[in-house]
């Protein structure tokens, strides 16, 4: 059986690292590399910059991230694609010293897939989770504002949901990941107030914030300027309703 | 104009602290150390041994936290007592060098009050984030799950609106805080499962899971006999309903 960890590293921000985090770095024999391909070059790099920072001796074994067939339909396409990579993994493991390490962008427990292909490893790895700092945590820092109202409760949800579901029943913050569209732009903006972040962590980190209808528009702009001058954008943010839950 | 930073130092385990974190405490000319009283003491020690490990020289001045007056409204309450903490605050900052930093359990935007504290100061001071690990994160990094399943919302909530508004309208997964009273109980159980851990982080770690039918009970009677034994306990859980959202 292999011991398979899977390290959480933060956002972007090298310093986001944890202690744990360093030294399973430290004490792992091998760790996986994916090659995302184009556009994907700076967190490649950020990658091996953290990994050299935790003084590691570890062997790097570099795969190649399989492609997602985009014909297939959501559900299958995804699975498919999780199967592909756990079956790269398995080769790049192939021989290896464990314990095996992989670096997972933020934690590895919100919206990541890694814990889902892990499962997929047969024989079953000895698995070890290290949390991570989360883009949600940076962007909150950030705007140094709290996530929940007193005793209120947050919403994590995803760009497509917001879109197809609208603003969640009974919610009284909204935190929207994985949101290609500005999907904000959907909902009814009286009494919204938006925290906006993109490439949070990072040395162009953007920070925007204001009355949904009026920071939406000015979101929207920098957001297609940023993504057209850097070639990738990631963001995220939080809306509130005024007045409480 | 003072500096003042709320540092994340995770919530139990040293080594939760990020290389950011380090720093910061590294950097600060002045701690403020809240004495909590009986009960809290391992929470105290853990704060001085994070301290002491980052090498910091900053001058550490402690102060007495107030009591809460449990004879007023909720509200009114709360609302004392952060007054109260703002004017402490205020007090042991006086003449001190800056930048002045406070060490926050867990992650400071997570249903924690020093933000709202702070905004209370007058002159507002410079305010900085640190982002820790939150105890949510490291629960599911112990139970090696993810957070939400693929594509769908997660919502954070209290012990407190679990009782009083039941299953949270299109919830899948709820992650519930701040529960003294295993609010669970008053859930129908069918088609959730449970993940639960109390201690995270720390020596006495403790985690449950299964259908919560069953691992309710089992996690009411381990909860009692921990607190009888230590004093004190602070835990959080995952439900998740069968089918998806
Ligand atoms: C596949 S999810 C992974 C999230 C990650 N596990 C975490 O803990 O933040 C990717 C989404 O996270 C958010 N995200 C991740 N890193 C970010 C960053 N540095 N700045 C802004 N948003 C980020 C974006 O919403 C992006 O669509
Ligand atoms: C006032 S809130 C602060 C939360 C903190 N800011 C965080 O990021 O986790 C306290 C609640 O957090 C949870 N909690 C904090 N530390 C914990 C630990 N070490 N183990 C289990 N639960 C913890 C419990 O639900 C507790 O009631």
């Amino acid at each position: 059986m292999t011991d398979l960890w899977l390290i959480g590293i933060g956002t972007g921000n090298p310093d986001h690292v944890t202690g744990e985090a360093r030294k399973a770095l430290n004490e792992a024999r091998t760790v996986l590399m994916p090659l995302k391909g184009a556009g994907k070059d700076d967190l490649a790099d950020l990658r091996y910059r953290i990994l050299s920072e935790s003084g590691r001796s570890a062997r790097v074994v570099e795969f190649e991230m399989p492609v997602r067939d985009d014909t297939l339909p959501y559900t299958e396409r995804v699975r498919r694609w999780h199967d592909e990579i756990a079956a790269r993994w398995r080769e790049a493991m192939d021989g290896a010293e464990g314990p095996v390490a992989l670096l997972v962008w933020g934690d590895p427990s919100l919206y990541d897939s890694t814990l889902r292909i892990a499962e997929r490893l047969d024989p079953a790895p000895r698995l070890r989770v290290v949390p991570g700092i989360t883009s949600l945590q940076v962007l909150t820092a950030a705007h140094a504002i709290p996530l929940n109202r007193v005793g209120a409760p947050v919403t994590v949800t995803t760009g497509r949901r917001l879109r197809d579901h609208g603003w969640p029943a009974g919610a009284d913050t909204v935190a929207v990941m994985l949101d290609g569209e500005c999907s904000f732009q959907s909902l009814d903006s009286a009494g919204l107030t938006i925290w906006w972040g993109a490439y949070l962590g990072m040395e162009n980190e953007l920070l925007e914030t204001g009355p949904l209808a009026e920071a939406g528009p000015r979101i929207v702009a920098l957001r297609d300027k940023a993504r057209a001058r850097h070639g990738w954008i990631m963001d995220v943010y939080l809306l509130r309703r005024e007045g409480g839950a």
